[in-house]
Order: structure tokens, then sequence, then C-alpha cells
């Protein structure tokens, strides 16, 4: 946490603010659906039972983060479906262009894809009111069922180092599709953008604070490689 | 309930007993865990993101299901996993005669096979000991989010009456799979039959009760195809 870019605390009588809310709801409960079914997909690849029943209740503990952010939007007198319904695409893009080849793959992208994303919400948290904050930090956390993930894949690399050098690259290109895909939302959202950097009454990041924001994020991310044993 | 079919209650004590209810929570438990897979393509075929999310959280209550059977098996010093993998191959095969081709024919799978399961079970719960059977009744509640597939089915086979008979013949194929593997079940565990029919120390159903379970387990299959607009 960079405690000198935060600005005063927002509040829900400014629209941009209010919408740019939502709009980060939307996009957190749709990415909670979606990583849902992409550990779903995980599942029926699991090589034994005890695997498979980890990944279940790793999905599980999305959807109920889903319900939470799902029922604060209904709270806010928001359609949760139509706010989602919003970054369909965003998820679906991304998705479509990190397609696991095989078993290792999904898990290295089940653990990057989780810790980018949280990194990423807990950016913004910072910049959101405290019910916001709250709740968006709330969801962040209990999905801790990644210690097998470290051990799967570090027994990999250990029977074959090979495999290494190939989920070193699967991770620089999750990385790569993430930022992608985070840059593309950003650009096409004011609103949520807003909530950010700032609008015309609020001070936000300045450039300074967002080149500080990523080199954050890219340690973070660097250093869950090398928790798996990964070049970053 | 047929109450006159019901013995005095069985205990731990009876070796035979046991290794059947073991068998029983191993049964159910890998049925949660092979619902959840099932809801989870189910999910992947979802026409829209509300139905989509009602399959998913669908699939969170088997999962929660699913975590009170294992519990259990661990408090009575069973290996879980080692309890569910023996039946495996009976789900197996069950889903592998009865993959859906479409998203209306997976709708009436959940719906019809989740009833005749649950019928099943209500039957052996009547001769289980006191908190086995609640254990086993309260794993059967809270999945009642089946408004919506009858109202997906009817809907569709009002805009096309052709789907109606094409369904019914897909429900009727869907209750003889699963009476097929019920039977293999009991066939090949004698302590799980022992349970239902009796040992030679307590009583259990005779032919005629277990006749009269048929014919309730029939009767409420026609009943649901009913209420999907079905003939069975």
């Amino acid at each position: 946490m960079a405690s000198k870019d935060v600005p005063p605390p927002s509040t829900f009588d400014d629209p941009v603010y209010r919408t740019g809310v939502v709009e980060l709801l939307g996009l957190l409960a749709y990415g909670e659906i979606s990583a849902w079914e992409r550990l779903a997909e995980d599942a029926t690849m699991a090589p034994d039972l005890t695997t498979k029943v980890e990944i279940v209740a790793m999905a599980t503990a999305e959807f109920g983060h889903f319900v939470k952010l799902r029922d604060r939007l209904v709270e806010l007198g928001e359609d949760p479906n139509a706010a989602m319904q919003e970054f369909a695409a965003t998820f679906d893009r991304f998705h479509l262009q990190t397609t696991p080849s095989d078993w290792l793959e999904g898990l290295v992208k089940a653990y990057v894809g989780d810790g980018l994303a949280a990194d990423f919400y807990r950016e913004i948290a910072a910049y959101l009111d405290t019910d916001t904050r709250a709740l968006v930090l709330d969801t962040l956390s209990g999905t801790g069922h990644s210690e097998f993930v470290i051990d799967a894949v570090r027994s990999a690399i250990k029977q074959n180092p090979r495999v290494g050098g190939r989920l070193a690259l699967w991770g620089r290109r999750l990385m790569g599709e993430a930022l992608s895909q985070a840059q593309m939302v950003v650009a096409e959202r004011d609103a949520l953008s807003t909530v950010l950097v700032g609008g015309v009454d609020h001070p936000g990041m300045d450039l300074a604070g967002i080149g500080r924001m990523f080199t954050r994020i890219t340690e973070a991310h660097a250093a869950r490689m090398d928790k798996l044993g990964l070049a970053a």
C-alpha cells in the first residue's frame, strides 16, 4: 500500500464514482463466475480425487465471493447480471488467449491469475469508500487453497526440468494477457478509471503513482513465479 | 415411508452395518462430486448469465453436502477418498451412458437424476441409525433450485412440441440406466445391501417391501416427468 497516493474517500453522492463502483463490482462478480468455470474445467482434468476435491473447494469459495458482490449490487439497486455482462467479452478474450494445454498450465494459470487479479483489486481498494473497500478485500481472502499448486508444479519440474522452461514462458504470457485486458478495461471505462486515476473534483493516482503500482504488481508476480520455481 | 418395513435401528457395533454405512457415505459423497462436475458442464452450456449463476448455485449446494458426508467419514476414522473411489466406476458408467446431447437433455438429467437419487437415498435412510439418517436426509435438502428447469423444459416444448417426445424418451433412458447402476451397486456390495435388505441378525426389507419401494420410486419418477410436461 502506498498511502501517499491515496486521496480522501469518495462517496456515492458523486455519480461518476457510483458508476465506477458499480462497474468495479460487475467486473469482480463476472471474474468470480469466470474463475469458477475455469476451475470447473481444471477439476475434470485433475489427476486424482483428492486434487479434484481441492479444486472444487476453490471454486466453491469463488462462488461465495460472487454472492457477496451480487448482493451488494442488488443493495445498490442495480441489476447484477447487467453489471456483469459488461465484462463478459473481457474475460472471454482473456480465457480464449490463455487456454491451458494441460493440467499444469491450468494450475499455473489459476495461481498466477488469481494472484494478479487480487493484486489489482487490492490496489484499487485503496481508492474506495470504506464499505466497498471492505467488501473488495473480503472477496480476496479465503481462496488460499494454493499450497498444493506450488507442490504440484515444483514436483513436476523436479521430475522433468524442461517443464520449468515451458511453464515460465506460460507465466509470462499470462502476465502479458492480463495487463493487456486490464489496460483495455481502463481505456473503455471512464467511470471505473476515474475511481482509480481521479477526476476533476478528486485527486487519484498520478502518473508516478501508476508507475509505482505497476512496479508493485510486477514484483509480486515475480515473487509468485519464484514460489512455483519458475523464472519470471 | 413404509413404516411397517422398518426394522429396529442398527448400531455401529455390528461390523457389517458399519461397513455398509461407510459404503453408503462413500457412494453419496462421490455422487455429490459427480453431480458437481455434471452441473459444471451444464453451466458452460447455459444460454444466459442468470441461468449460469443458478446452476453454479446448485453445484455449490452439492459441494456443501459433500463436505458434510466427507466430514462424517473422517469422524468414523475412514479415508473419505478411499471410500468414494469405490464408486467412481459406477458414476462414470452412468454418465458415459447418459451424456446429454444438448442443454435441455442436461437440464432433464439434472432434474430427473437428482430426484431419483434423492428417492433412493430417502428409502435407504429409513434403515439407518438416527445420526446417519439425519445426515443423509440433510444432504437431500436445499438443492431445490429446480423450478427453473420446469420452466425451461415446458417453454421449450411449447415452442416445439416434438421436443417433448425426444425428452420423454430421454427420461426413460435415464430411469433405466439409474436402475441398472443401482442394481449393480447392490449386487456388488454385500454390506451395503445388508443395510437395506437385512442380515442374519436383523430384519430388513422383504421381497414385498422391495417391490413396494420400486413402486414408490417409479411413481415419484412419473410425477416428476409429469411436472416437466413429459410422458413417463
